[in-house]
């Protein structure tokens, strides 16, 4: 198609493309490789790049070249259309704020994390509380702003997860969450030693290992590479570039090993995004929530299981000959270790979501002013005895262990969960759509299901909603149960 | 001062400096890290960047200040009249050129830079003379253009060592040229074996001892890196961000230490530079000649010699093992090791600017229309014969060994033996200038010298043309003498 505003605006989303993709390489830059005294000058750089792109973004010519779009009007299913629908979402959220607003948010959030550092070290919530009120009360100015129908909640998530809103979320949380009490209640008594499978893995096996099956998955390692950060993460940094971190302990060598899989899965989410559509919303990554299932299905569903370590024993004792004192059943019973901690990071699956849902109706409640700030340590640790049956010892295990409400980042926890949900009922949806499909992941052939997932989820890109796209691949939109069925038949063996 | 054109001319910098940096990111980690599915949009990204850096750095309001800050006139002797000065020689550069010509140019160079691979693989002369005919044509074109008093070689010159003429430099060169010719052929037949000092050097070692060295030499590792490529480079990415890279020979420890050396001094020069000042002529590097003559200086006038291998043999031998097996004396041999080769790169101490020599004579007689492309093989070989007393067998190892001709890189070798000439003029001036300099250096105490060139040659930036920097620092203009007396020295021991 050839309407002249639709061409400008794929040429300037090219241009925001590069000048993120730029960005992005120095931020990963950043994270692996920059010498410690560079980092103000590189705060520096980054958000020049960022202004730029904001402006290039945000100018009032690109309204007008979508505005010309709709009223031009292209069919329904086209990918034309699903790009000026994502381009008038991301627009109008990019201009709806002041740049007042914008600056003042920044600014506040800037010194709430230095005063959150701090109450973390110390303990201290009431120093961290003021901060917090004026990031909830300039986040509840920013979803006024920004627009919502039901809760003000739904302009945060729109943010991570367009199309998603709380009362969608609710009762799908509410019955996850009461069956994940309900496992974890059966679960207790059956308990794995905290340092089972504790040995002796020199990194460089690990990475041999890590690689191995990273490979296996059908991780390009011509578009990407693995390189060691404190908090691991993927990065995309152009259409072939496609670049994951882990960090290592020579003792645990889950640690690397189950990281590299779910950073995987991430990764092979981008690679299998339209090549040719690169920067555009159609060859970009639908949401949060969707990224997040593919780096749990290829961590969880496929990784933590029995049938996976009977393929892979032997190989992972080549590289790491202390591995030979454990048997497939060993190794998969350490993976699968259930095991209450007060810190998220560290959660295995049965109880990472009680930490996502719990957190879920703190958000809600405090951005709906149903709670009240100097409540929330209390509301906080009553919750947490109920869902994960700890008794929270001080608010640095607490209310204060997480630096995202620091950031301003409302609304985004919620996205792990989906992730989680999403994971399970596609991975179901493949089992019945792929003839065989669990004896060739037991073979260590990968390529079905990644096929199934390319077709399904990585091709799609934004052309659809999360909501229509879960639909397509499997029937319905994100539901609870099949995670639950998930987790009975594999912690519960029934 | 706060002329307002002043002040916008300082902000324009910083602007174009956040692009150039950002950029030169992109550069290193497409020289480390990149992933080689990555390469073509890593491009794209680059010339992104740089076009948005050349339209900020070219546009017309940026004459206007110049030109009105050129109108009121800023004292003779202050930084605002240097950054002026050169802002204008940057400025007149980058805009006397008219868009095309710079298009066509870039277009030429790419083509023969891959017919040139060719051609060197075939040692195919004939293939490649073409391209270069069309790249000599327009390098006229361009001189022409950029303008010059005596000859076209000045205006390319001036690319890379401003201020400097072809008519200054031919006598010092000449000079160069017959005592090297001589002091070559006293050394014939004092020849130490090719693969002297060949042992078993593991990486690691070689790294930790480069690291030694570069530190006490005074290169701030809080401040950089060193990393690993084909081609060993240093790179500056910000006012505390100064990155070297090496190569490593498991059975050579000398290539990736003297390489570390001669970088180490590069980055030292970056590292003292004003950071206050970051981004602007005063506060960057003078020219390439000045450049070179900090990574010399500190290669081979410091760690060529054999007080430096009494004071470090010890420490080497702990970081490589198998180096017990030779004396002092014994690596310092081997690091003074002269022998002709064909290829630049791997020349050594004495025979290095001998290729450089023939290179600029001949670079001269084709610019200025005294040499016949058809011409260049022979007029090469017959050089190099004279020059290296070596019959060039085939022209892949003769005029077709070098890329840069095929960048359209005219004017830019010069600058290799003037950085020569500068590093043993300092060196001298070093010497009269610091009480008791050999005997710090001796005990491995670098201070001394890099405070005299911190204050010499790296606080001044761009202040002074490097005739005045050479002279302020040492008397004199850059002289061919003080080289010549430090090589009958070192290698003809009086």
């Amino acid at each position: 198609m050839s309407l002249d505003a639709y061409q400008k605006l794929l040429e300037r989303a090219r241009e925001v493309y590069l000048l993120h993709s730029a960005a992005g390489t120095l931020q990963w830059d950043a994270e692996t490789y920059l010498p410690p005294k560079a980092v103000p000058f590189r705060a520096e750089q980054l958000s020049f790049l960022e202004a730029r792109a904001h402006l290039l973004a945000t100018d009032r010519q690109v309204g007008d070249w979508i505005k010309a779009c709709e009223d031009h009007g292209f069919p329904g299913d086209s990918d034309e259309a699903a790009n000026v629908r994502e381009w008038r979402r991301e627009y109008d959220r990019a201009t709806k704020l002041p740049v007042s607003l914008v600056e003042e948010f920044e600014r506040i959030c800037a010194l709430a994390r230095d005063e959150w550092k701090r109450a973390r070290r110390d303990s201290d919530f009431a120093a961290f509380a003021p901060h917090l009120g004026k990031i909830l009360e300039l986040t509840r100015r920013r979803a006024e702003l920004w627009g919502y129908k039901e809760s003000p909640y739904d302009a945060l998530l729109e943010g991570f997860e367009p199309g998603m809103t709380t009362r969608t979320l609710q009762p799908v949380f509410a019955e996850l969450r009461a069956s994940l009490v309900e496992i974890l209640a059966q679960l207790r008594g059956e308990s794995v030693p905290e340092n089972y499978l504790k040995g002796d893995y020199p990194i460089p096996g690990q990475q041999a290992l890590n690689q191995r099956i990273a490979m296996a998955f059908g991780y390009d390692f011509d578009g990407g590479r693995v390189d060691t950060t404190t908090h691991p993460f993927q990065t995309s940094l152009g259409p072939d570039d496609h670049r994951i971190t882990t960090r290592y302990d020579e003792q645990m060598f889950l640690v690397s090993f189950y990281g590299v899989l779910h950073e995987t899965g991430h990764a092979l989410y981008e690679q299998g995004l339209r090549k040719e559509a690169v920067g555009t919303p159609i060859g970009s990554a639908r949401s949060l929530g969707i990224h997040e299932s593919q780096s749990r299905l290829w961590e969880n569903h496929v990784g933590r299981s029995l049938s996976f370590w009977q393929k892979w024993h032997s190989t992972a004792c080549e590289h790491l000959p202390d591995l030979r004192r454990y048997s497939p059943e060993d190794i998969t019973r350490g993976a699968q270790r259930v095991a209450p901690t007060f810190i998220r990071v560290e959660a295995d699956e049965v109880t990472y979501d009680l930490h996502i849902l719990l957190r879920f109706e703190i958000e809600v409640a405090l951005i709906e002013g149903k709670l009240e700030l100097k409540e929330l340590p209390a509301a906080w640790n009553s919750k947490f005895r109920d869902l994960l049956g700890l008794v929270v010892p001080t608010d640095s295990l607490g209310v204060l262990q997480d630096i995202h409400w620091s950031l301003g980042s409302f609304g985004y926890f919620p996205t792990y969960s989906l992730g989680n949900l999403n994971a399970a009922q596609l991975m179901r949806a493949a089992d019945r759509q792929v003839p065989g499909l669990q004896s060739r992941l037991a073979a260590g052939d990968y390529a079905p299901l990644l096929d199934w997932l390319r077709a399904n989820i990585h091709r799609p890109g934004q052309k659809y909603l999360s909501s229509e796209l879960m639909t397509r691949a499997t029937g319905e939109p994100t539901q609870a149960k099949y995670r639950i069925e998930y987790l009975r038949k594999k912690y519960l063996r029934g």
